[in-house]
């Protein structure tokens, strides 16, 4: 069986030797001359959590920049759908590609994905060896999300060296209609599969929807009977007091896009309320279309910055946004993962303390919230594998 | 005299070859057999502008993460005053080294700094080779702030190199009486100095103007004769729309500071008020104790974010914000650089097209302003001298 060795990494305050074998750290104080495949001098280097992104369209790298600084209508209809119409599922898996690898420089070990012809983006992400969990969208009407295939995907799925798995991801409650919601959730319970959906991330979704339903969207999503601790909803930027106590009694898990937020001028998220409700937050970086970059770190940064820019500057400290990026998010998706412990799975980064963005380093975590970037990250192991370099 | 030819390099979508003799671009369009001291292989490399770095405390790099997330005269009176208490000039000078090593490796080649024992942020500044205006800072009956120990220093700088110069640098109207604001202006003015200030930073600084002096800060500043197109004001977030025309008319340059007005909960930049009024805007990381990092990118991105969040996509575009970070913070500081031009002086980044943040490249302002990160930065140079590797 594979085993590693870190030997004199810095964990929590304290130089130590940690032990992988197989996928699972066996030990976080093992002797530094116990035996093992392969050894990694950590000298020098701190270990850390890896990401897991909660919410991204993984294809959508072939985006980046494509369009930026507009309207959001405008950058929808007249650049992003047009774009879109011309992939081949050739191209999915090619940005499904680009996007893995940058991921995986970035530190992120795990995925949410929504987006068509997913194929090339499950060969992609088992080939890299990466977690993910990939979508089986719903969006009514559209030629690649036939009910009958979707039906027969999630009934047959069989998940991939533990790593890859699916979920049901009807789009949004604007574009799947009741049934199709319903179904989705159906089917994803009968197979043990998690549940995604864009939520709440417009003024204009919350109108649309008291229109249409006679109520907001998280009260319409309710009396449907689709929440539940097997969702995981993106974004949720408009949602009121009661319906944040609605979803944590549901046990919702929230997908939080501070990038996209901004660049989009959705909005700033309700920061107070989430936190008040207790629900679990994630961090997400959406596609790259809207963010532009799947860099959860920056990401951490942006979260922490932006819940304390009206006035409350101990609102979402370093350690708590580090956890909505790492632990809740491998929760959220049942990953045995998040922190680095004995009978764990060993998902990890190695972070290089000599960079000077690490320096003076008063507090570990504080400096990798705020200060650091990629360029500290030496090496990303995932399932017990090194990944990078 | 020392040359340098960068030979097959992106340039504004075009690729072609530098040509730098001494401490300018000879040509931006040189024969790729161009005689030249140093030849640098830009295949695969786009050749941007360096970052000017308008407001920074360069010593504040040893308090970086030393206390954060909690409330500002907590954070201030019982963490960041007794350790600045502590710092001797040996540790000023040695908080500075990490701070130009940092600005370095992130790609800026000036920085606007304000602190104290100025001797060793000078000897630093100098021997890494990077452009610097050091304040000389006014601070009423702090004991490293002496009047005539000022005006000496002022009255008889000799600029180093032509890339080192003083500014004086009055604290903010809340730490320095009239009289000190004016003779700071004075001195400046008579020794052919810029000023930097901190200016409505907080909705407190107004509120405590008003009380003192009966009208809001830019109105003050503007009634005593120190506004002018010589000064650099930080931050500037509680700025009314007529406040801002004021700035306009007398030439000001704000220095803005996104990530540092975000983190210590001062309230988001009037984007779009500042805009409109034709100010001249430059970007400023402020210090490592509220950011926590000295990287300008990272800045860039913050700001544009910021600008958008409250629901116009299209504010503050990359472009812009781009031009924000390089060139308007040169000419505030009147070095004649800021843009890859003939004559120009030879700053300039050499950012790899190959890291997948930059992949793929449909527009590389927007992949660099919103995607990239200090690992995509290959070579930086200043002053026609490669700082970096």
């Amino acid at each position: 069986m594979n085993s590693i060795l870190i030997r004199h990494v810095l964990l929590n305050d304290k130089k130590t030797n940690i032990l992988i074998r197989g996928n699972r750290f066996e030990a976080t104080d093992a002797s530094e001359t116990a035996e093992a495949s392969q050894i990694i001098e950590g000298e020098g280097l701190a270990i850390l959590p890896a990401f897991y992104n909660t919410h991204t369209h993984a294809a959508m790298t072939l985006l980046r920049g494509y369009a930026d600084d507009m309207p959001l209508q405008t950058w929808l209809q007249d650049h992003i759908w047009p774009y879109e119409a011309t992939m081949t599922a050739e191209d999915i898996r090619r940005g499904s590609a680009m996007a893995i690898r940058e991921m995986t420089e970035t530190g992120s070990v795990f995925f949410c994905d929504m987006y068509f012809a997913i194929d090339g983006t499950i060969a992609e992400a088992a080939q890299a060896g990466i977690r993910a969990a990939v979508g089986v969208t719903f969006l009514d009407g559209h030629p690649l999300c036939n009910a009958h295939d979707q039906a027969r995907r999630l009934g047959t799925w069989q998940d991939m060296d533990g790593r890859i798995t699916l979920t049901a991801a009807p789009h949004a409650i604007y574009t799947v209609g009741t049934e199709s919601l319903q179904t989705a959730a159906r089917l994803a319970r009968e197979n043990g599969k998690r549940i995604t959906i864009h939520l709440s991330e417009t003024r204009k979704e919350v109108e649309d929807c008291i229109k249409a339903h006679g109520t907001t969207p998280v009260r319409y999503l309710d009396s449907i009977g689709f929440l539940g601790p097997d969702v995981i909803a993106a974004h949720c930027v408009y949602i009121d007091p009661e319906e944040w106590d609605i979803m944590a009694a549901r046990g919702v898990t929230v997908s939080h896009c501070p990038c996209s937020n901004m660049k989009l001028g959705s909005g700033r998220f309700p920061y107070e309320e989430a936190i008040r409700s207790g629900v679990r937050m994630t961090l997400g970086t959406d596609g790259c279309s809207s963010n532009n970059n799947l860099d959860m770190r920056e990401e951490m940064k942006t979260a922490a910055l932006l819940a304390k820019v009206q006035g409350d500057p101990s609102l979402l400290p370093a350690q708590e946004v580090m956890k909505w990026a790492t632990v809740n998010g491998a929760e959220a998706f049942g990953i045995h993962a998040g922190v680095i412990a004995r009978g764990k799975l060993a998902d990890a980064l190695l972070i290089d303390l000599s960079v000077s963005k690490m320096q003076p380093c008063h507090n570990l975590i504080s400096n990798w919230v705020y200060a650091a970037d990629t360029s500290c990250i030496r090496t990303v192991i995932c399932d017990g594998k090194i990944l990078m370099p």
